[in-house]
């Protein structure tokens, strides 16, 4: 997915503030649910997908106008979460990689989410890309 | 209300990125729900409070770490809307004014949103700042 | 200029948080720029162009992966001042309109930012869209 | 630090969105550099600090209006490098443990960051806390 950074995205040092690569990471995740058929935030379904842990390191700075390519891979089911790695490259460079983790929970109203099995019909839209975590 | 500039509010121009005046102008008003004894988004309530206008004339910069004061004051409460005149200053000097309508509407699932009369006891809690509009 | 509502850009009420308009709406301005062959934020440039004043009129809500359309049209240049005119729709719906008024000043490291008249070579970049004002 | 969610913090599920909390280490992070007398951006200064890391566990949800803490320590001080550690909090919960990794590198214009040695009179204000990296 090829993405062009935004003024907004930047900060006073000239670039990218670091909190937008997850946005960034994200983005490409919910058009991954999109390609296979689903919706991250299915209207009226019974599960929700909270994100469990998300980190990013840094190799190089992205400007204003510049375009990039996000990369992001399915790393690993387990059976209440999916995990996915994540590259961000501009041309030949790398400029970060980032590494995210969502569970599946509950959605019912009024009650606190609790992390539930995945259910099978949407596991099996997901496949884990060759090459496993790294 | 004294509110210092935060880096990620910054843009690489070095300055408050200009979208950030109207979420500076929504925290006054969220707080002065908080003064009133109420909440913008009671949970539970059956009323919400989308906005239905905002602007924002931008005299003077702020840069990260700046402290300013925002000002906010109700200038019009009508049937179904109430109206908000805001203020940033830093020290003597005038940053921006604002203002901002918001309207009172429906807020039942799978309904679609409808402006309905400011219940009573909500609007009792708001006055109305001398000196109108300007 | 088509885009889709990112989850990042909603908020707890279910909608686009309505300070992202005025983003959406300068994203439709940069690109703009890039059309007629510049950058709102040319390195080295001698001018930079802040916003002067911005407002939106909201009509209807947006919500997480809509698309809507972004039409942004030059409605004034004055002698230091751009004039746009925006409307946000989806499908036959008209979503939002807003209007955003930009400055040329100097841009010199140190020195206060200071209206001047824009380059006529720059100026000439720009069609006032038939229509005018409204 | 003590802090309030904003409502342009949440998004549609309800919860703050998993980017602010990044946001939330690096309001704190910069609080820090203003206790030891200094400034992450220091106008003039010869070094930036770019972040190399940032990474998050997520534990509860925090939601419009809450209170949290947020607590950031100093676990190590590197010859260019500064890592950090960070918990929020609200009340007795445990909401989510940051990390975050910074680097010392040169700020002059038109040239590529390079990490340098942390200046001297910079790393001696900062204190790693006992207890370490956990």
């Amino acid at each position: 997915m090829v993405r062009r950074v935004q003024f907004y995205e930047t900060d006073a040092a000239g670039i990218v503030h670091f909190s937008w690569y997850f946005r960034y990471m994200e983005e490409a995740e919910h058009a991954l649910w999109r390609e296979v058929g689903l919706s991250v935030a299915q209207p009226g379904a019974e599960v929700g997908w909270p994100r469990v842990s998300a980190s990013f390191d840094y190799h190089r700075a992205l400007h204003f106008e510049e375009e990039f390519e996000i990369r992001l891979r399915v790393v690993a089911i387990g059976a209440k979460t999916i995990r996915f790695a994540c590259e961000l490259t501009r041309g030949d460079e790398r400029i970060a990689t980032g590494a995210l983790t969502i569970a599946c929970v509950t959605r019912r109203p009024d009650e606190r989410m609790r992390a539930v099995p995945i259910p099978p019909d949407i596991a099996a839209r997901f496949q884990v890309a060759p090459g496993g975590e790294t």
